[in-house]
């Protein structure tokens, strides 16, 4: 079960004017089941993101790389799952293609202006032929006010959708920004298996909404690992539909950046108290290190150690193997009698070892809690950084186990 | 149950004339299991060593480095179970010093002629007092034909002890080479939570051990993982008694080498087919690379990922999961066009997706093995790497969420 996680309620999602979502059951994987979902992006939109970095990439990050370099106007996004269409090698690159080509001739655009994407089992041929049975379907009942029931159609593992809308106020006008994502499991930074949209009705120019969704993405998808795998899918949309009448410039570009990055945090988190067999959430903060780097490092050490996440699972204050964590994260010069570590707010460890004031029972009271935080405090330097995770059990290993079939 | 494994027969493990081996029941965790090793090394004898790389490496791995490298003739080894002795900050490097010279009183040695080694529960005291009752104990039953109860007293979590024997002529000598090991979780290259013990009665000098050890680790140790985690303890010392009257020196030193690999491969195997929960053991080679190190990269990223595991306990060929590791390795221009993925003999993927020959049921009938090889052909250079790690079952997660229980 989700960790302090509820599916996001239909009415809270706010529609964003110039976007507008359709489902359908294409039956591409099971039957029954929403798994194909087209975006419509009206005229005079920009549109930027963000893709794996995995160089196995899949079909559809290839192709929607190229759509958005073309420079043309995006008018329409689908998604599907049940189907990665990654390791598919050149038939996959001609169904990513075909895709494209086909909602284009039902939109009435031209194939580069839309950008399609994939997710669920790898080095399996897409069913192109359910995908786009399934479209006419989908374009049918497209509406603005479809957030819910889009965040329900791109879920793969996922045991609650994620969505969520926030707004704020600039220059006058108010803003809507509402985003959902999908992900539970092969997730790791330099973006996860995931794919998020975010849509704004700010007007944002392009090369500007390119470093926005940058910067969110630092700030939320790379933050977060659930078992250090980075899947070939990965995205991060981010739309400005500009029919808010709210324009963004140097001048306002901080509050829009804020709530954008709010959103992204929201989604990221989300994905993680969703994480395959997850039963604790897991906010890891290194502070007072010397650069970003090594403070990442060391968070994910932690984050991706199977025995840090099986002693959570466990809530077993098991401790040392944080500090092992630490010391094999591969920071050369790194002083462990330096080091302090807290359990929320009980001190653990310092002078290289358990603290004076440490009782088993205080970590054993943090443990038994479903959101914990685990504090690494370096003392070598100014830099803090916050990871995300979530712990490591019995049906992380069943789900995954039995995934395909 | 360990994977094409079983115990050691005493009978087939071989005496090595200078070392004498005694076990005690010392109560360091739990009663009525041997849990305390002492070795006693004759004079005349070398030894050489390789220590985690950990930066939290615990006390006795720390008091062990620096009694090698006073240059005082080596005379005992004691090892105990139960307590790492890890995250123990002072007090752990004034248990460990005292355990050398408790036994060092009793052995009629120096303080510095003793190494100590510990493993088990990190950041929990070391009960010293209870490693000092036992010492007499395991003096008392010090006999050289003893390497079968020995390699049972190191045991943690291992289900079967590990231990072998491996003979060689060497200038009309015979010249014998025995080894145990222990280990099965936080079992990772740059030295496992793993300890190691090999002996033999060659002549050995110092200088040219210590190369033979470090090449020995990197054949063997270093080529293994279970879980990623590197421990805060691992050690492997390599004991030369010259007792055979075989001298090695440059002429002969290969064939040496050979069978001391030989059997810290042998040894570093075992621990992989003893991990913690596995039910397969799986060779990664990784092959036609630019260097070891790329090879190494992208043979640790399967190795590592937990979806490729929970896919090999579940005899799941999705196969795509593999595909996807390679891809995250990190090697930045890899051609994924260029690779051929293979399963035993089953060419599974080439030219970026599923090879055309390639049936599903050829994959699933691999899959089902408890030994199995995946082969990843790089196409890039001229250089192969070998590792061995084992699959992610539910009994990883069980074991490791109630290990301190």
């Amino acid at each position: 079960m989700p960790v302090n996680l509820s599916a996001p309620v239909a009415a809270q999602l706010l529609p964003v004017a110039g976007v507008s979502l359709g489902v359908a059951e294409a039956g591409i994987k099971r039957p029954d089941r929403k798994d194909l979902l087209v975006m419509r992006v009206d005229e005079g939109a920009t549109i930027a993101g963000v893709f794996t970095t995995n160089r196995f990439c899949a079909a559809p990050v290839i192709v929607a790389r190229e759509h958005l370099a073309s420079g043309k106007a995006i008018r329409a996004l689908v998604v599907n799952t049940g189907n990665a269409n990654a390791g598919t090698g050149e038939q996959g690159m001609i169904a990513a293609k075909r895709t494209c080509a086909e909602l284009a001739k039902l939109m009435g655009c031209e194939a580069e202006q839309v950008l399609p994407f994939s997710t669920g089992v790898i080095m399996e041929p897409l069913p192109l032929d359910k995908v786009v049975a399934g479209m006419p379907k989908a374009i049918a009942n497209l509406k603005s006010d479809n957030w819910f029931d889009a965040s329900q159609a791109i879920m793969t593992t996922d045991i609650v959708a994620k969505a969520v809308s926030r707004q704020v106020q600039i220059g006058g006008k108010t803003v809507t920004v509402t985003g959902m994502s999908k992900g539970s499991g092969m997730i790791h930074p330099n973006m996860a298996t995931m794919l998020g949209y975010i849509a704004t009705d700010a007007t944002i120019a392009q090369p500007l909404l390119q470093q926005m969704v940058t910067e969110a993405t630092n700030k939320s998808f790379n933050c977060i690992t659930v078992d250090g795998d980075t899947s070939t899918n990965d995205a991060l949309m981010l739309i400005a539909t500009g029919q808010s009448g709210a324009v963004i410039d140097a001048a306002n570009a901080v509050s829009m950046q804020t709530v954008i990055s709010e959103v992204a945090i929201a989604l990221a988190q989300a994905i993680v108290r969703d994480g395959e067999g997850a039963t604790k959430f897991i906010t890891i903060q290194i502070e007072g290190g010397k650069g970003a780097d090594e403070c990442r490092k060391i968070g994910y050490a932690i984050a991706h150690s199977p025995l840090v996440k099986t002693a959570f699972f466990a809530s077993d204050p098991n401790l040392g193997r944080i500090l092992a964590a630490i010391g094999y994260a591969g920071v050369a010069d790194l002083d462990v009698a330096a080091i302090s570590l807290y359990l929320d707010d009980v001190l653990v460890a310092e002078k290289g070892g358990r603290a004076a004031s440490y009782q088993e029972q205080d970590g054993q009271r943090v443990m038994q809690q479903r959101d914990i935080t685990i504090r690494v405090v370096l003392n070598r330097g100014l830099v803090n950084a916050t990871l995300w995770t979530c712990d490591f059990s019995y049906d992380y290993v069943k789900i995954n186990a039995s995934y395909r079939s």
